[in-house]
């Protein structure tokens, strides 16, 4: 396998249920909430430095030209042969991919991962790359099929099919399940998250794309034909993308097409999903439990996730519960309260 | 029944379990914490417009001359004749009394009451009042029994005594009991809580002390012989205050005498103890039993009590929990955790 692969970088995400430190002009992707890194500077360095993969090509909207460019710079900077293209609007992912299949040589493979998505393992993470690029080079088009580990509703997930050299076919694709499903699927061991991590071979991924969904192909060409580069942005053309039907690649190609494999994936990931899939990326700071990060006293707290950008938080007899204070914002709310905090007023109406 | 009944209103407590809205520069008396008055001028409003009380005697440190001068402006303003005795320093609640003491006429009631304290019915507090004043007259020593509501350890308790016109003696002083016990003292009816509210005749209280604790009273005599006036206030003389060795007014003399008695007062008190007890106070604001002062959005929650001085509160599926944002701090506690905030790093080192 000597095919170019190509990191292909998804900045769609809004991050809503990480408000209210996740803001319209600054969000989810563009913040260090587990290290120092932001989780798409993070996502940047798992292929940096690899002469295997080649600079990444970053998808993201023209609202974040100027935290990503800030973000590429230093050691993964200008310099480093990045790529930008620059959608006019938002319309899922099967276009964003699209985009960046119809720009790149069309044996060359793509690696489609996510800005916003946390990995602690990143050797495991580029072991299953290299995995996946090769059937990718075979005309698979290969998901990462995440190692479960607890009984999740909130995703959808990958029945394994027949063992293929370095991975297996996709028997299914599950929508997500309910709590009893989810966690016979857990139990069982066949059954795989789908992370939304993916490798194609870009021409393949565009034939792909013309047989189930000719007219987003017809107009994903016409857009990139009708572009202009700048540096190192590419803008398609505004009008031919906008006419676009928006898709997500699961229901566009993956689950239409008699193509899909995947690669097993057991490599910490989490997709950060909200205040409480935050605090357990993090570890707890002490033996009850607690993180904090900014100025907190906690009294008798257990499980507290307590995050400041510079009011002191102090907190008693707590248990279970994300306290957030962000730019003049408080948010305190459970684990299990966790996923409504994007309907919030606050978050919801920025 | 014609002696003047002088209202002799304490300053002294610090208000720390009410921190972070309560500071050392602006305690809890002087806060709007249940109306938009506060509890200082509730205390003051309770005795105003009504010929049977004279004007009040607010006994203060000098700290909090200025709040007290400018919150009795207005229609309880300084043309109402009130007086103010600047502590030189904090000796508890006997050497505070006597100083008022000392300065009436020895004929006069004086009708002893904190400053930090809520009363729902005043008129049930003036009718008790006037029926204390009424045994002070004859030499009694008369503390105020609130009608316990639910059986609280923090309080002391009185255990009444055989009945006398207009009240009862006091068969027996309790220090804060263990939960059984207090649950035995609620159910029992024969026991009403302590709470802080006095009558005595100002020669009576005086020779009282003498009696008890005669290097006191020696002390007080001193230190307002030595004293100054300045228009409405009073300086004891420094030294000889400071040297007096503090107690309270219960450990001083009510827990000696043979003259003590009570009158029993049913009248929505409050001593706004945390900020449970506050949050019991105040009538809630839906079904859910949920308190908002401030912006706030409370999702899924019962029972909170969301109190801000700006930044809005965000809350998801929370039961039982006080968030207090005030001035650059941000407090969390559950109900059951009330009672430790003054404990906290914030609220213990101003």
């Amino acid at each position: 396998m000597s095919n170019p692969i190509h990191p292909v970088i998804l900045c769609g995400g809004s991050g809503t249920r990480l408000w209210p430190l996740s803001r319209k002009d600054r969000p989810k992707p563009f913040l260090p909430l587990i290290s120092e890194q932001t989780l798409f500077e993070q996502a940047v360095s798992r292929v940096a430095g690899d002469a295997r993969f080649a600079a990444p090509l970053v998808v993201a909207g023209a609202q974040h030209i100027a935290l990503i460019e800030a973000q590429l710079g230093g050691e993964n900077g200008a310099d480093a042969g990045h790529r930008l293209i620059v959608e006019p609007c938002a319309r899922n992912t099967a276009p964003a991919i699209a985009l960046a299949a119809a720009l790149l040589p069309e044996d060359d493979i793509m690696l489609v991962c996510p800005s916003d998505h946390h990995i602690a393992d990143p050797d495991a993470f580029r072991a299953a790359a290299l995995a996946a690029a090769a059937l990718a080079a075979d005309d698979w088009l290969v998901s990462f099929g995440i190692a479960p580990t607890y009984p999740e509703t909130g995703y959808g997930y990958l029945l394994r099919g027949d063992e293929m050299p370095g991975g297996f076919g996709i028997a299914r694709f599950v929508e997500k399940p309910d709590q009893a499903r989810a966690q016979q699927y857990l139990e069982s061991g066949d059954y795989s998250w789908n992370g939304g991590i993916f490798a194609f071979r870009a021409g393949h991924l565009m034939q792909q794309l013309e047989t189930h969904r000719p007219e987003m192909a017809r107009l994903v060409q016409e857009s990139v034909a009708g572009g202009r580069g700048e540096g190192a942005r590419f803008y398609p053309d505004e009008a031919k993308f906008a006419a676009i039907k928006g898709d997500s690649i699961d229901y566009a190609i993956m689950e239409n097409t008699d193509r899909a494999a995947m690669v097993p994936a057991d490599m910490g990931w989490s997709d950060i999903g909200n205040w409480a899939a935050l605090q357990d990326a993090i570890p707890a700071a002490d033996d009850a439990g607690n993180v904090a990060r900014g100025p907190a006293d906690l009294a008798g707290c257990s499980n507290v996730l307590a995050m400041s950008d510079g009011p002191r938080i102090s907190a008693v007899g707590l248990d279970n519960v994300c306290i957030i204070v962000s730019d003049g914002e408080v948010l305190v709310t459970t684990r299990e309260g966790a996923q409504q905090v994007g309907k919030l007023p606050g978050a919801a109406n920025q």
